[in-house]
């Protein structure tokens, strides 16, 4: 695992080359950035919760993508059948807990599908990782108040516990299975300013679990091609609607060179 | 009650020091600009409808909108939950009837509304205040066709009756608490040409209630921020699709300058 | 027929000087961007799905636009109330039948709602067209995989069959109301990396269909004005973000003089 930049870079030539079907279950707020993001990079999205359905559909993907934002019962049971549909089928299932720790209804349903589920990789901010994790969180609402480093012990926790991928995003991403470690320095605090930044991040994860067997590493790439887009889209907008357009834009555009200039992943010991 | 707009800065620069968690239950179409415009402004948006955490959801906001775009039954009950929550918990609630006057359903749900939920503030087109205050509307669809002027009678009527505060916009908006009445005369007819302003308009609404106990102050505030938002995007953008950009763009850079240079809200006698 | 670019120039200018409602039972993912193209070409865009008022609002509508993106159960059946308003009420109805091919549940819906309603125009890829018409069709998601060329005989048989009119899009799209055929030549590959850009186009097709008694015509007079602003957008974005903005802006600013200069409509022989 010498040149990082440059296999992230071949699993985004293969998935451009033969782009993943990743479906998704998610909040109605950033689907249309979700798809969108995922076509920008390369990857084929498709939205679809009817139970009947899920199941089918997700026998047809590469991956599979459960939020919980705007989550409601119907769709959690959908998400269920998919799950299961996904794992049967051997796809990966990547979790995103949006406003774990602001309720119990989301806190729980997370947990819920952490027990029931084989999922590949969970990815959340510090608050959402800590209450998934069953500790005290300070969410309110679905943006993070927890200090990421704080939770780094609970993602590694949940981790080895579940035999899965977490990655924690903030200024400083963390991704870990338990064993390995590793974190990601890219990204620009404009994100923060765009709803589903986070859901898009989950969702690039999937594509790029579609590609590559290793899901520890799949996790970092996502975030490391994710946060080069957000520099990338900063350099000429300093406002978050131009920054949300240029932000598809980089997507779009990143390749080789980028990912050899700009991406900073770290392996750290756990 | 002398300088307005340093008055409406002192509200912008006290909510970007402490976000206010605004929770919307609002229509498919605005929730994503929705949520973009409460983040670009520097409010902290979360959308979350489903009855097991509305009330839970609610307890936890400084505000709290009723959106009747895209409306269903399932949806009414947790805006009923959620708005008796946001009352015992003492914060303020919003109600934009969209679409009131072009079919029952929706005129009658925001009836009902107003009588059996305190509300704060009701924003609306002409056409959606007049059916709200049992006039006779000329709405169709969603957008407005009657004259905001001849609106404005029914607009006082309806605050007088239930105690809140109006906002009509139009051409030039209107805002009245039965006792005090404005005009702003920002804005831009572009505005007119992207889905969700309006939408927008209310949720902005909720976030300046959020930080101003007087909500016939905190709606004009709304107003006259969001119109110079429009009078800024249009400055360099002559297309709706640039200038919702821009639209986002300029409420994230709005400030005291801005604010003092081009706000036009004007008391009226009532 | 022979000045086709002028007759377009004609409907469009006739639509901006009184916007036709468009009722819109479509996908949660398009939603947005299907009512700000409508806006941005110059119709006046309504969502709404209850049952409570679907019937009202088609009643009020001058087109209804069922988009089977997003289904479930519940949707079908407001679908099914809507389209026999609209019937009842003489205005067109446009099916868009997302994903048919790709699930059973969406190919089902879509050839009942084919036996069952009286559709005006059914707009789709190949493989969507192809399993609508009953035929093997490689659908994998929502996106089209097989030849727009091989789907054209079954697009003729569909129009046939049910007397309606058949739009085919894709490099090239191929309008037949089963007598007459017509191929559009306009467009841009990267709208294929947008989403909705297919829900666009259906929904701008009830908006011609508002006003344009001849199906036929209606279908091929909004690819082609779709089609020319996928390519004026492309003129001077070469990514999908700032694409998809630029789509937007170039139909609001399309008229005459474009259609003149880059209308590619031929009438075929079928």
């Amino acid at each position: 695992m010498d040149d990082l930049p440059g296999r992230i870079a071949d699993r985004l030539e293969a998935l451009r080359a033969r782009p993943p079907l990743v479906h998704n279950l998610t909040n109605y707020v950033a689907m249309n950035f979700t798809a969108n993001a995922l076509l920008a990079l390369g990857a084929s999205p498709v939205m679809a919760h009817a139970p009947e359905e899920v199941e089918e559909m997700a026998g047809l993907a590469d991956a599979l993508i459960l939020n919980l934002g705007t989550l409601s019962t119907p769709w959690i049971e959908s998400m269920f059948r998919a799950a299961n549909a996904a794992d049967a089928h051997g796809i990966p299932v990547i979790l995103d807990p949006v406003g774990a720790g602001a309720t119990r209804f989301r806190t729980d349903t997370a947990q819920r599908m952490l027990s029931a589920l084989r999922l590949t990789v969970v990815r959340g901010n510090a608050s959402e990782i800590l209450a998934v994790a069953g500790q005290p969180s300070r969410a309110r609402g679905v943006d993070a108040t927890d200090d990421a480093e704080s939770a780094r012990a609970a993602a590694r926790e949940l981790a080895r516990q579940h035999g899965l991928v977490v990655a924690l995003t903030g200024a400083v991403d963390f991704v870990t299975d338990g064993t390995r470690a590793a974190t990601i320095a890219n990204g620009h605090p404009l994100m923060a300013r765009v709803t589903g930044t986070g859901c898009v991040a989950t969702a690039l994860t999937g594509a790029f679990c579609a590609v590559e067997p290793d899901a520890f590493f799949a996790a970092g790439a996502a975030l490391v091609v994710w946060g080069i887009a957000g520099e990338l889209a900063a350099q000429a907008h300093d406002a978050p609607g131009s920054f949300q357009v240029a932000l598809l834009d980089a997507l779009f555009r990143i390749d080789r060179t980028t990912l050899r200039e700009r991406a900073r992943l770290s392996l750290i010991s756990t």
